[in-house]
């Protein structure tokens, strides 16, 4: 997320009462993860095998657990425990409190749109033109529609992403200040869910199509074109190029990345990254005709264990 | 879907601005899908493959995109985009107005209703007697529901087909006019989704249940007595006949056939249609008995490979 | 469920005008089933496989179809159909009637919680304090949540068990009279649905998490820390320990227990019970390592059949 107004280095550190180093007045404009960091922005690191990737990411400003050395244009804040603190700044500069009734405050609506009076729609939300968002639909705060967008029954758009640091004591659950992007003419079916970004953006890119009960998490990033029948579960953190097919019960794990026009069949289950522009099945999924080779190949097992007298 | 006052093949014509072959008075009563069609029915055809299916289908009146030989008793309307065109007078004959509110126009309900007062119902909605609505469900336009029916909250029903047409520039939503048709003593559970007909009716026979989460696609036709367990996705189209048995998370894509009394152990995925009176198992789906030898067989694969040097 | 008021064994044979063996004011003060039963209560049982179980069960009073010899220290019931007299006495005890509004009666709710306004909350429900309940949750009747938690929108909780009792004429409904109990610092994701038990409880422990589209079923027993990810499908009358993690898709059937920290990879199907601390994977579910291994081998199945000549 971008700051509402820029801060400095030593406003942020004061804040969760650190020390830092780099100079008092270092601009820091955004907080985000490391995989949507962009320069002004704060992100934390509190595992050391992640601390060179976290210290030549595009952010410049390093929440970190120890003091190494800082490279040049950058900045560190150095913390005890760098997720709570991340947390806690997201919190301070994005609080949530729940809306009242049915629309939240900064709320902007397109033209000859036709949106259910039961619709909740949270705050900083804005709807492209001729939109249809049907009955029980929720949007939690910061979710951007398009135009020409068609929203069924009772689909969540924006709700937290499902995201929790390991704590002796239970799990901590990291606040989701992120937002949700949905390109134009994007119809999501009945009882959809989306989750927001941690402190990105989840996106679904213009023209893509889900049928019904389609669960996709937090920061997943989904191209234009695409078409999910019912049922896929796509996790969080995913990236889907344009005019992939998913069709029913595909389950995709997170942080995978589906290459352009691929076409998964039913009940597949991803366990890696999948080249664009081929067919693919199976739970693990392959190549779909491997998939069958294999299959015709276990339908000779009978003459095999009889050949062999087992 | 049936047209609430006749029309004569000229009128149609002119609607889409095509030229026909046939006698100008030539009736037409309806407008409807291949699957579905009916003697007055108007469908339509817009590829050579399926020409000779769709002239001697039980439609009188044939949307094509070639001037062909008419079949006696039958009138033809010649359009350069049948598909554009077709969805073009569905909208006309059947044009979507969001209800306002909680109960749309031309709703029935039935004596002794428990129907709570979230629950929305669309336009041209009845309810049998002693129906169960629970809170949040959604009832899209034209669902019929039968007696002594129970839906679980947030069940979402008559929700537009997930059905496109490629184009170049995307994918064109064909409008959906048809209905859902539910008999007598049926229960559906918390957030289930069953989409509308596109232009036929998807059924769901008496006595059947669903428990939670189940979606049932467009056109889909069910029978009496069956039992769905949670997570099941069936796709458009189908045949479910009667004491069928779906367990969790089974997948039916579309245009299948499932044989009378025919069980589906859970998570399994059909991939050709099943007889009836036999159990199921597997995704790709076989009878139970062959699947569970197969597996046996592949438990045999270590002395398999070790008795081949392999 | 326990009685709001104790009742005598002749009081209770009276309302289903049943002959009983037992002194008239043996006590009766819950109803149950086999899986929950403790003294005091009357649970039925009308197979003769089942017979032994039920009488030398902790259940007290037995409701049953033949005239057996009655355990010392219990009581019978004698009836032609003990599960439509059972089903008779759960609800003339526990009779159900529609919340009117957003409100039920006998609801408390701790302080500072964060309950939209559509919520809908049924009767004899409790919710502690510091609760965030999002646009669209339903919460049916007999549901109490403790402190901190989270349910996100359109969630169903406490919805009705999927359990039936086949007659010659369609399945017969069993009333679902138990309850839903949720522990403090569970998280449950948007349309999740738990469903309540059918006279016991259905329970989810302190501090597990939940993502979207998650299903629990009537009766299940959920331990502490916990966390299921999208779209786990869990049956009724499953025991889940404490620490179990269920990746996306996973499916449970009814009755099997899951021991303690095991984890189960996604879209895998579960068939028999898993002992804790280990890694299962596949459909049917075994430990992961001999599941890999399983697939390693099917990887040489080129090799068998070309070395065999088959």
């Amino acid at each position: 997320m971008k700051l509402s107004s820029p801060q400095t280095l030593s406003q942020i550190a004061s804040l969760i009462q650190c020390n830092y180093i780099g100079a008092p007045d270092f601009p820091v404009t955004g907080i985000n993860e490391i995989h949507k960091v962009q320069p002004g922005d704060l992100m934390f690191v509190d595992h050391p095998k992640y601390y060179d990737k976290a210290l030549q990411s595009a952010a410049t400003i390093i929440l970190i657990n120890k003091e190494v050395e800082c490279p040049d244009g950058k900045a560190l804040i150095i913390s005890d425990d760098p997720c709570r603190d991340y947390n806690f700044l997201t919190r301070h500069f994005s609080p949530w409190k729940m809306t009242d009734g049915h629309r939240g405050v900064d709320v902007t609506i397109g033209v000859d749109c036709s949106i259910h009076s039961t619709v909740v729609i949270g705050n900083h939300v804005s709807i492209g033109d001729r939109c249809v968002i049907h009955p029980g639909v929720v949007l939690y705060d910061h979710v951007n529609i398009g135009n020409d967008c068609i929203i069924h029954a009772n689909a969540v758009i924006g709700s937290d992403a499902f995201y929790y640091k390991a704590r002796p004591e239970g799990r901590e659950k990291m606040h989701s200040c992120g937002s949700v992007e949905i390109g134009d003419r994007v119809e999501i079916g009945a009882s959809c869910t989306i989750d927001k970004g941690v402190s990105g953006d989840t996106r679904i890119g213009a023209g893509t199509k889900m049928d019904n009960h389609v669960h996709v998490g937090h920061d997943t990033v989904i191209g234009e074109h695409c078409l999910f029948a019912a049922q896929v579960g796509i996790a969080g953190c995913v990236v889907i190029e344009d005019h992939v097919i998913l069709w029913g019960q595909v389950g995709v794990p997170s942080d995978l990345l589906i290459g352009k026009g691929a076409v998964v069949l039913g009940q597949s289950g991803l366990t890696k990254d999948l080249e664009g522009g081929k067919t693919y099945f199976g739970s693990p999924a392959e190549e779909a005709r491997h998939k069958f080779r294999e299959l015709a190949l276990i339908r000779k097992l009978p003459d095999v264990v009889e050949k062999l007298g087992l």
